[in-house]
């Protein structure tokens, strides 16, 4: 049973960072973010490729248990990103965007996704998310975005984001989503939309945690050598919806836990590019590496 | 008696930010870190100023019971700084600084502070720090520098720091010096070259302290404004070194400690113009914020 709907894109990824070049490689946000998720839920991803989408990707999402009931296989081109980093990895620069089979996608929810209890809306259209939003009755909803929907369809995107209850966006985008230099009060306009809770993502320094009237700072883990931020973003909050979905449990108390287990998934994520670490880790390095953040901000 | 020793510049800032102007405040990296350690210790100046020197800027820093024994006044204007902030408030935009006095400065100690077992080298040259340094045989001395000194002192300054034993840097200056992006690997550096511990600072997200293969995040204060960030470095520096001097621990949970009580005094100190903020709390005020630290980082 699908316990967790993930929707976004899909894609073939082309990156270079200060530590190599690779191409067309297996990417996008719901792929990062299911595989977060899948250490702790049964996630199913709706989503689309071409029929240039190699049959080892879809391997490699199988042995992880994601369900692929909902990913349709489209006459065309798979969604590629192409993209590099410079030494200030916090910054991703895109070269091109090809939305390609997602231009004519249209989500239809497999029997099995709609009992799910919990759905993440990873960066995908506002259009889209909303077509994945209306054809379920979820518990909870988390959803991200980025800047490219911001400037282009910011009203879509704020009826969608109200009707979710955790928001998931990186700093740069707070600002300018929410029109203000303070974090704290993009956090608090969040929560005054009507949101359970607001998680802005800070890169390496980490992630704050807004909810009704409190706030949550998580440490970045600080890594010496970063090979590849790409869907570091997405397997945090991936783990996040994760662990909330297995534990069904929206208190601050949890989701502050959701948020160090996501953090320590995102922490693994850009030790090698795509799933390189990703596929090769055990919930019980998860736990290892909880347990250092626990050390690392304790005083 | 005086406890704790700093030296570094006394001047008169001008400073715009999106939430007003002042000319010539009060301001300099001695003042704010003395202003931060007095809520700790006996902190005594070794600095200069100019005949130009208001008054009124003296009977702060006595009210504080700051020793202003190595304070001269020489014939000349004060040390001038004039800056500004956009609305990304983590970075200072330098328009002028003026030397004026510091450039015939020679440090003289007085017998009052021949004692202090602590010693913070706040920014100036590097040969004003040694100087300084030199004077005295203390148990335990701090050091911060900014991208000027690490410029056009580098080799100067590396020679001071090597002397200390915890350096005080920003995360960009400590990437300069380094030459590294990756902060942790600037950190390692300066263990390498023998100092006990490094705090990295990082503006509104917060700081991280290196000691021997232990790291510690500590979250910025999550302030809705800031009016001013001018001082809130050398005020948090200030605070580490003055809550040292009181307990003489260094082991690593006193130093964890100390820079909670340090990113509290710098929480404060942004919140107004100059000392605005920082003359009117009290002990009890940083006790509750250091209170506030530790739920949000708890999880």
């Amino acid at each position: 049973m699908v316990n967790l709907v993930v929707t976004g894109s899909i894609g073939l990824d082309s990156i270079r960072t200060p530590f190599g070049s690779v191409k067309d490689i297996l990417g996008g946000a719901a792929v990062y973010s299911s595989i977060g998720a899948s250490f702790f839920t049964n996630p199913g991803i709706v989503s689309v490729v071409g029929e240039d989408f190699p049959q080892e990707h879809i391997e490699i999402l199988k042995k992880k248990n994601i369900s692929l009931e909902g990913l349709k296989v489209m006459p065309g081109k798979t969604f590629r990103w192409n993209g590099y980093y410079e030494y200030d990895m916090n910054q991703a620069h895109t070269l091109n965007t090809e939305l390609n089979v997602f231009e004519k996608f249209f989500p239809e929810m497999p029997d099995k996704y709609k009992k799910a209890e919990y759905l993440y809306l990873a960066n995908i259209s506002p259009e889209l998310q909303l077509q994945v939003l209306e054809e379920l009755s979820p518990k909870l909803v988390g959803i991200d975005t980025m800047n490219f929907w911001i400037e282009n369809s910011r009203k879509k995107l704020l009826e969608v984001i109200k009707r979710c209850n955790i928001l998931f966006i990186n700093d740069a985008e707070a600002r300018e989503l929410f029109e203000t230099p303070s974090l704290v009060k993009a956090g608090k306009k969040v929560i005054d939309m009507g949101l359970h809770a607001v998680v802005i993502k800070k890169g390496e320094h980490g992630s704050l945690l807004f909810t009704n009237g409190k706030i949550f700072s998580a440490p970045g883990y600080p890594l010496e050598t970063i090979v590849d931020p790409t869907g570091a973003g997405d397997t945090f909050a991936g783990g996040v919806m994760g662990y909330i979905a297995k534990t069904k449990d929206f208190s601050d108390d949890n989701i502050r836990k959701a948020i160090i287990y996501g953090s320590a998934l995102a922490s693994f994520d850009v030790e090698d590019f795509s799933l390189g670490k990703l596929m090769n880790i055990s919930i019980e390095d998860i736990e290892k590496r909880y347990g250092l953040f626990k050390d690392i901000v304790s005083f």
